[in-house]
């Protein structure tokens, strides 16, 4: 096996079932060191499971200083590392003066992780399924009485459901857009004030057991009233044109993606659709990511990505359409790639 | 002007009065370069003020290529970077091959915002005026509806007091602890449920216009009520004479702290109160931190700190006694340091 260091808490709890936010792991031949401070000793003790390293848990003040030490130990070996996990000025109490071969590999540990095993795929399709439900609870909330609400009122308010009021935690800070402001990719919650007439976009995730789900949908308030529903129907023309294309791409790319594709190829399936409909420039960004511990993992489904997509890779598929000023619209669900095709979780 | 360059979102908004998630800030000489992506430019464009530097805004796919363009114009200077806040793979990128004199100055521009000015005084104080009006209305909620609550939902249930649902962001994850769970420095939210009898520690804070607070009380749910007055009566004697020797030991250092002081001797006003009392070894961290636009910044409070505290410093001052499965106490206030000594900040 190869030796590695890592210091993520995702990475930490993928090798050793327990993680914290204070923790450096070294896996060394058949030996693991976990090495934490004393806050976290007892849970560390409890729910470590050894089931690749034999693991040595260690409490230190200082877990670089100990890190070095069994490190002196075992000089001459080759140890793999992620430079983006580690700073300069960590990396350099670490290593000086060792003489060990220190292996830069960004990302090495999301590449281990990138084909997800069925007790993964089963906690991801979970936490999605209780996402989906948070969707419905707000959908009719808001339905009932989001009217008049700001944007900052509703971002507040999603929470509550998305958490179920404290019992999950959230794989990142949901995003709730009206009109213009869901033309932003990343928008931080505005003053701006729900009406009918508006448009809702809501991308939002949840962590069951560590495993985020992600899921977005683009709503219409009208007088009938708001849901999330895959189908909507807008008074305005060119925005039920532009939704009907997004919805297309997005529907197209899940159809059609197949293990042994490249994710360009993934990509292309969406973006196509988009930009034959001459709305290419207004598609911004990529057209999913991987999912699992990290909230975004590998592969990367961008026009640019050579990954070879396979069986068990859990991704978003997540195409969009954003008119700066006026609307965006962007639609996604998450799929894991199985023998026949990608099959959409938690529906 | 020394140059430097700085990536840390506070640090940026600290010299040009804007920041976001994806910026790099470049200092040389009379210039400064704000590079961000295209998400950023318009508010970049309106928010920017040159107070100091004749500041240019960049937009770039790839911020640190940017910087180094700029940088192969301005060979053979010296730079000052904190090599805490890059990692090594974006040093790497940003530096390879550049004649430039890299200086690595660890915290070097928390250093610079040591001392705040009266402006970044009043927005700490009105911050922390705000958190201490949810600390009221989460121990007025607490005191009709917290019996039988979980800790989970208490931690819920007091962000909507602190956001004041949703307006204001917080500065850092709540800490709610119940007895036993109050003793975990940095405890999560667990099951339990609070009960009249119990103690309960609250340690929170929120930020206004991008700058802290933080305020810790622990109170006790009497079957008179509750509250998170700083005077408290407990049923337990041992409890009372821990709660009473923080006390004492918070007052003594708010009372005797002044300028001239090293940070280590204001650690030593509050820990020999509670090493005079034999519960030392129950005080585990630091006596306080700075805090600004980052929640933890420098003066650090502690028994190894050798800082010379200085008027315009703003820091908390949170002893604590922690017994192991059974209760954890600890008081927080935030202080500025003026001519006369330290001010409670808020109050």
């Amino acid at each position: 096996m190869d030796n590695f260091i890592i210091k993520d808490e995702n990475a930490v709890y993928f090798e050793t079932n327990y993680s914290c936010d204070n923790v450096i792991f070294l896996a060394i031949g058949e030996k693991g060191y976990f090495i934490t401070d004393g806050r976290y000793e007892v849970e560390a003790k409890e729910n470590i499971k050894n089931h690749k390293y034999e693991i040595e848990i260690l409490i230190s003040h200082n877990l670089i200083r100990t890190a070095r030490t069994i490190l002196k130990k075992n000089e001459k070996i080759s140890l793999i590392y992620n430079p983006q996990e580690f700073s300069v000025y960590e990396f350099e109490k670490l290593s000086s003066d060792l003489k060990i071969n220190f292996m830069p590999k960004p990302n090495f540990h999301q590449e281990k992780r990138i084909r997800k095993t069925q007790d993964e795929i089963n906690l991801i399709e979970y936490s999605q399924k209780l996402n989906i439900k948070a969707f419905d609870k707000f959908a009719k909330w808001i339905d009932k009485k989001g009217k008049n609400q700001s944007e900052a009122f509703l971002h507040f308010k999603s929470q509550s459901f998305l958490s179920k009021k404290g019992q999950y935690d959230l794989s990142f800070n949901p995003i709730v857009g009206i009109n213009g402001n869901a033309a932003k990719p990343h928008a931080l919650p505005s003053s701006d004030i729900l009406q009918k007439g508006d448009l809702l976009l809501f991308d939002a995730g949840i962590k069951y057991k560590r495993y985020c789900s992600d899921r977005t949908r683009t709503g219409y308030f009208s007088k009938d009233g708001f849901n999330f529903a895959k189908k909507q129907t807008f008074k305005d023309k060119e925005l039920q044109k532009i939704y009907d294309i997004v919805l297309k791409a997005q529907e197209n790319a899940i159809k059609n993606a197949k293990a042994g594709m490249l994710a360009c190829e993934i990509d292309a399936l969406a973006r196509s659709v988009i930009e034959k409909a001459g709305y290419g420039k207004y598609f911004v960004h990529s057209t999913g990511h991987g999912i699992g511990l990290d909230i975004h993992e590998l592969p990367i489904i961008s026009p640019r990505s050579k990954t070879i997509i396979e069986e068990g890779m859990v991704f978003s598929i997540e195409p969009g359409i954003y008119i700066p000023q006026k609307y965006g619209v962007r639609i996604e669900d998450l799929v894991v790639i199985e023998q026949n095709g990608a099959r959409i979780l938690g529906e």
